[in-house]
């Protein structure tokens, strides 16, 4: 393995995950992985760029960046790139009103956004949120739209809490796909737009920026 | 559209579905639909062999033939192809013991299945059994196997209810799939071997059978 500073040759930025990477979620808020507050004070003393980028969307970045900062965290709202605030982007340029599938901690990202009427479908992870009930109502609102626009946030398989493995909103993107003979267009990681829009916002260069994920995890 | 005599020809038996095609589920246990209980009568004093294959997982066949008599059906138990009890059969045979996600509906007909210690899943349409809990135990039951198996009773992406469309177990067992990474085992309709017992019940051969399903449906 090449030293770090061999590695970071040519490296301006860093762009940070955060559920995996800097704590795992669970009873109380979850637990900051060891070593990784010291990292993050690190990385910010060097001369390297550092944003936070993250598929959550249990929480919004307020509530996020709040748990974050309990656990000892260095970290403002403004450094974190998240997929409900760019799936507001995209609803307001293209016109559409969404029915949200979403857990109950992210709804106030999209207190400005038009419900009314709805011309498509936005699913996060919702946790307990994906009840039978609830799937189905998102399922006949795209059932019934002549063309049917499904945005997940994220596609993630599973994710890791203290108390173990949770299904993420991948499998229920899936799910919706195929009842409705669909594909759903992802907000979030993997999607090259989202890491180029959190390597603009921290003025960098997509070959000047190093990435950490989670081992396994789909970004 | 050739005559019905000239597109029977060669043909000894008739397998009929039955939600959709007998009946549409719903309020009170559905309604039947018009001129099929007339149908299912001459077809019975008609030449023509007779045998209902049904993707029905939420109800045992005691229940379902209970229901279609009450709607005014001649039917009995015996004339029925249903998923469960043939994944009964492939259980037993191969020494499984499932961990259950199905409706209460069918739970009987695993009375004779050993259910301790799981290793596999059996899902079947669950209805509102699908919540999030639910469907995270399965998932948790397969990631903790060293070669994870799911049965799925059909594959159906949806259903017609009298109060509208319903998700089917279908986008259940893709979600599954994706979230373990892993491809299901269908059984009932449209797996052939599915369709092959129903014939070998009725003592007719593929070639001399005719199907009646209800449009767009996977089976």
């Amino acid at each position: 393995m090449a030293a770090w500073g061999e590695r970071l040759a040519g490296v301006r930025g860093v762009l940070l995950d955060i559920s995996g990477v800097l704590y795992d979620g669970g009873e109380g808020g979850g637990a900051a992985i060891a070593g990784s507050v010291e990292a993050v004070a690190r990385l910010k003393r060097s001369r390297l760029k550092v944003r936070f980028c993250t598929n959550e969307s249990q929480k919004s970045r307020a509530d996020l960046v709040g748990l974050l900062r309990r656990l000892g965290f260095d970290v403002s709202e403004g450094e974190v790139t998240a997929p409900a605030p760019a799936a507001c982007l995209i609803l307001k340029q293209r016109g559409l009103r969404p029915h949200l599938l979403v857990h109950d901690g992210v709804r106030s990202e999209f207190d400005q956004i038009d419900t009314s009427n709805p011309n498509c479908v936005v699913i996060a992870d919702a946790g307990e949120g994906f009840s039978y009930q609830n799937m189905n109502k998102a399922f006949q609102v795209l059932m019934e739209l002549e063309n049917p626009v499904l945005f997940s946030l994220g596609k993630g398989r599973y994710y890791k809490e203290t108390s173990g493995l949770m299904l993420d909103v991948g499998p229920y993107m899936k799910a919706l796909e195929y009842a409705c003979g669909i594909e759903a267009e992802v907000v979030g990681k993997p999607s090259p737009e989202f890491f180029k829009s959190a390597l603009q916002e921290m003025g960098v260069e997509a070959h000047e920026a190093q990435r950490r994920a989670p081992p396994g995890s789909q970004g």
